[in-house]
């Protein structure tokens, strides 16, 4: 059986991506996702949406607009779209059943934010042994109390290239060498 | 039932700590290492050693040098020490079964990399539901290619704390105040 390859993009709703929350080079990321979503499609693997419902503390509440994915975000009526609560994504979440369903082993992973959303679901999908494809200028974080948004995101595309693999591994990939595989 | 607590010190192995690969702090870290295990014992709660096995890549080999837990570090015949080959202590290892034995649900976290093993094994503690206490200046870590070890430690410091609960709550705190509460 062919591995088959999945593309999360995880969180891209409007309350992360506000005037007093913004991320480094927002419409470059969603240029990014928008263009492998649609090689993806082209390809007939799975898109999948991770949308943070925060309902518990009130914010990203259903049908709110924070809540809602960025209006720039190509979505397709044959895409998947899932809801989490915590920042991994696979917690208490239909996503593992669903990657199951779907036979699928690769997770190309975008999004926001890289150090926490993204971090988490990554360092949950790393140890559920998938193989991993982060995408190095796919995923987006803000400025942290101590450091720069690009900071960050160079920490954690370095971190995530040195990992130990498990009977997964991780790469980190930049967005054209990941179109091209598709 | 009372909920027990557990020490959980990972990585802290001669490997990690040579003069090519300094780390922040080390002797502040072992020391307060020390004293908590130290408390600890004396309270009758575990105190568990995590030691990376590295076998597959020809790193840290058991009984090779580098395997060795850090000659500073106090360690009691009754304490526990467990292997681990992922970044994710709790991965293929005997942890998750042996907090279930000792009825452990708050852990208590210090050790090596902050951005490596701590880190991931944080991740995977929280989305399996454990309190989390991190010891804010109990963990530490080298200088990376584009930071220094101390603004690593940081940020780490500041996205635990801003994690989202799952069932389990995430906490940093001060080593003094962990102490004071055991």
């Amino acid at each position: 059986m062919k591995i088959r390859k999945a593309l999360l993009i995880i969180d891209m709703q409007k309350g992360s991506f506000t005037d007093k929350t913004p991320r480094f080079d927002t419409t470059g990321v969603v240029k990014r996702i928008n263009a492998l979503a649609q090689k993806f499609r082209v390809g007939e693997l799975p898109v999948i949406f991770i949308q943070h419902d925060g309902s518990k503390w009130k914010a990203f509440v259903p049908n709110t607009s924070e809540w809602e994915l960025l209006d720039e975000l190509d979505v397709n009526p044959n895409d998947l779209i899932l809801s989490k609560t915590a920042n991994d994504a696979f917690y208490n979440s239909a996503l593992e059943f669903k990657l199951r369903e779907l036979e699928v082993k690769d997770l190309v992973i975008t999004g926001c934010a890289t150090d926490f959303c993204v971090e988490a679901t990554i360092q949950s999908a790393l140890v559920k042994n998938y193989n991993i494809t982060v995408v190095k200028n796919g995923h987006t974080t803000g400025d942290r109390p101590h450091l720069k948004a690009e900071q960050v995101i160079e920490q954690y595309n370095w971190m995530w290239q040195n990992m130990i693999p498990t009977e997964g591994k991780i790469e980190v990939k930049d967005f054209e060498e990941v179109l091209m595989c598709i």
